[in-house]
């Protein structure tokens, strides 16, 4: 069977490799600790199932537009406009399903095939196999270690710049590092975008993920709305992960391409789900609130018990539900400091903690000397963390 | 802001303009008698609700593989062994978020830049516009009245075939004329299919909407099944077009790329509603035989009533819930017969009737001298076709 040529440039999440790796360990009868998912292990709030399933028994099991509905529509642009300060309206909101669609949608939207297009390695995997998969060039920036938390280097994208870059792909509160730009960063990012012409794909993923501190949008910054989409999604802050539901918010010339696409691709989002996002939106916030305090408990344990490991050095990010311990110390004495696979697979069979590395969320760059490991803690209850993060700390005390 | 290049080829639904103006038109306090758009106006069995509720409330609501739950995956690859008589396994099966992301991944996956591929025109209209997005030549092939219905002329589709020509999609219980092959003419199909080594994207979204006889898919032909992908879906048996949820069933080595494309477009289909597409395959049936019934009911009043009006001519198919009338008399009698867009808005202005005409289903080919008009009536009651096409009926008999 010939397959076309274009699959050969097409990426994956090689996290899910890792799923399958640890669920095979799991079967074999060990106990796994899983910190390599972005999945969670907590229930969407009940408010909001009911409000899907009303509207499902009342009948909006037909087609919706393939925009969305309207009401969602509003209620999203006025829930960006007030925690984005900038003025958005349903005109400038279009409903996918997920986050994650509205990333190659961006990139079919305004890239041409030799289009190069800045994006965060680390970073989430499918930015560049989109940009390649569609014949672009994924031009990388990467993170340095800072005084708080991972910092970008606004001179070094600045100079990776041609005349043939097109768009930035830009993922404050990261993933896998949970960095978050300062504002002089941002501005920077700003700066670069507007006096190089760039088209900016802003995943906000994570932006109400966060335990101390406000979420600022680069949208906000003057010249910023009208070059941005913002990627929304309804997965993290009411655990709605699998509900597949999520928006891309900007301008409306944008917003209609992609409204254009989804009558291609999939004709619209389901259709009763999006009553019970309006729920999410305007309903009781109890849920969300619980959400990010457990979310925030998990954090602390982890890292508590991180800063205590030998050989290993790590961050209390404010935001998303990530950890991106540097391991080059570990990994050293472990006389495994280039074989990241070895050293990931070392750690599950010998202690049952499981975790990506750096290698699965885009191809490394030349310049990088330090490890890192993620760990993931929206999947693992924080007693889960307790004990296998003090497995882990064992084998890492122990010599070799 | 300068868009994408590739945007110059990607084609829509023009359908939806049409329900934009009947809504713009009822707005204005008309009665309108919609004939329009294939969606439904009938509910999901309330079975299937409670079973994806029950999914949604005992907590799937995390990510899912990105084939789809495997439990579903039996379930489905069980029922299209048992309908289709040819054996395949969950391997074969991979969950799309609705019927319609099976074709733009059947393109993707198989598909180079440059090469042909054959579909029907009149036809679905995604079809040609997901060819032509992708950079490949769709090449139409037609139908032609015959004694009980529309016909291929495989003669005609065997002399379009060039050495670029990679693969035919063929739409059996076809949108929008409700054709179906006779045994000859789906051997005749597959033929040419084995002969010039093509792939068949083989669209069976209307294979258990039929009233009488049984359905027969392509892949049933000796030498089919491992060069055929079967576009399936849940939205019309069960009334399911808003959940989007359907499948592409077909060789492991095309599900696994579109399982991977899967991973960079959406990641997974909604998780809990394939609790209920469970429940839809495997429960009581009373709902789907319910929502049968009610359709041919419905093609009974509206056949009986076109019947019966001086200038129409039109088929009573056994499948499918469209009705494809010749109304090339008609037209001409009323000194329309080359405006399509102003005899349908006419009718609707000065009836309330509103359906689609031949252009909303692909380009027309030079060939074509006949005018046809789309009726479906999955979204209207027997009540409402009576009164809406007495009026149309009482309009054909006024002159001009």
């Amino acid at each position: 069977m010939k397959l076309a040529d274009r699959l050969e440039h097409l990426g994956t999440e090689t996290a899910f490799a890792v799923s399958a790796e640890a669920a095979a360990f799991a079967a074999e009868g060990n106990k796994v600790y899983p910190f390599h998912l972005g999945d969670m292990n907590i229930k969407t709030p009940q408010n909001i199932i009911d409000a899907a399933f009303k509207a499902a028994s009342d009948g909006k099991t037909g087609y919706c537009p393939n925009y969305g509905i309207p009401a969602l529509r509003e209620c999203l642009a006025q829930e960006i406009s007030d925690t984005r300060g900038v003025s958005y309206s349903a005109d400038n909101v279009v409903i996918q399903p997920g986050g994650k669609p509205s990333i190659g949608k961006f990139v079919l939207a305004l890239m041409n095939p030799g289009d190069e297009v800045l994006y965060p390695s680390p970073g989430y995997p499918i930015y560049e196999s989109q940009i390649e998969f569609h014949g672009g060039r994924a031009v990388p920036y990467g993170f340095k270690e800072g005084n708080q938390n991972f910092e970008l280097d606004p001179d070094a994208i600045a100079r990776s710049i041609t005349p043939r870059t097109r768009a930035l792909i830009y993922n404050d509160l990261h993933n896998p590092t949970g960095a978050e730009s300062s504002a002089e960063e941002m501005r920077a990012i700003a700066e670069i975008a507007i006096k190089n012409d760039l088209i900016v794909l802003s995943d906000e993923a994570y932006f109400d993920i966060r335990y101390a501190g406000d979420s600022k949008s680069i949208v906000t910054l003057p010249g910023m709305h009208e070059r941005s989409v913002i990627l929304y999604t309804f997965s993290k802050k009411y655990a709605m992960t699998g509900w597949r539901l999520g928006a891309s918010i900007g301008p409306k010339v944008i917003v209609d391409c992609v409204a254009k696409l989804n009558v291609n691709d999939e004709s619209c989002s389901n259709h009763f789900i999006q009553y019970g996002a309006i729920e999410a939106l305007t309903g009781s916030q109890t849920g969300a609130t619980e959400i990010r305090k457990e979310l925030e408990k998990r954090r602390n344990k982890a890292v508590d018990i991180l800063d205590t490991i030998p050989g290993i050095r790590c961050y209390r990010p404010n935001a998303t539900f990530y950890l991106f311990p540097n391991v080059t110390e570990l990994m050293r004495t472990k006389g495994m400091e280039n074989d990241y696979e070895g050293f990931r697979r070392r750690v599950m069979h010998e202690t049952g903690v499981s975790f990506c590395t750096r290698e699965h969320f885009g191809r490394a760059q030349d310049t990088e000397s330090q490890r890192y490991i993620r760990l993931a803690y929206s999947g693992i209850d924080a007693q889960e963390i307790e004990v296998g993060l003090g497995n882990f700390k064992q084998w890492a005390q122990t010599s070799t």
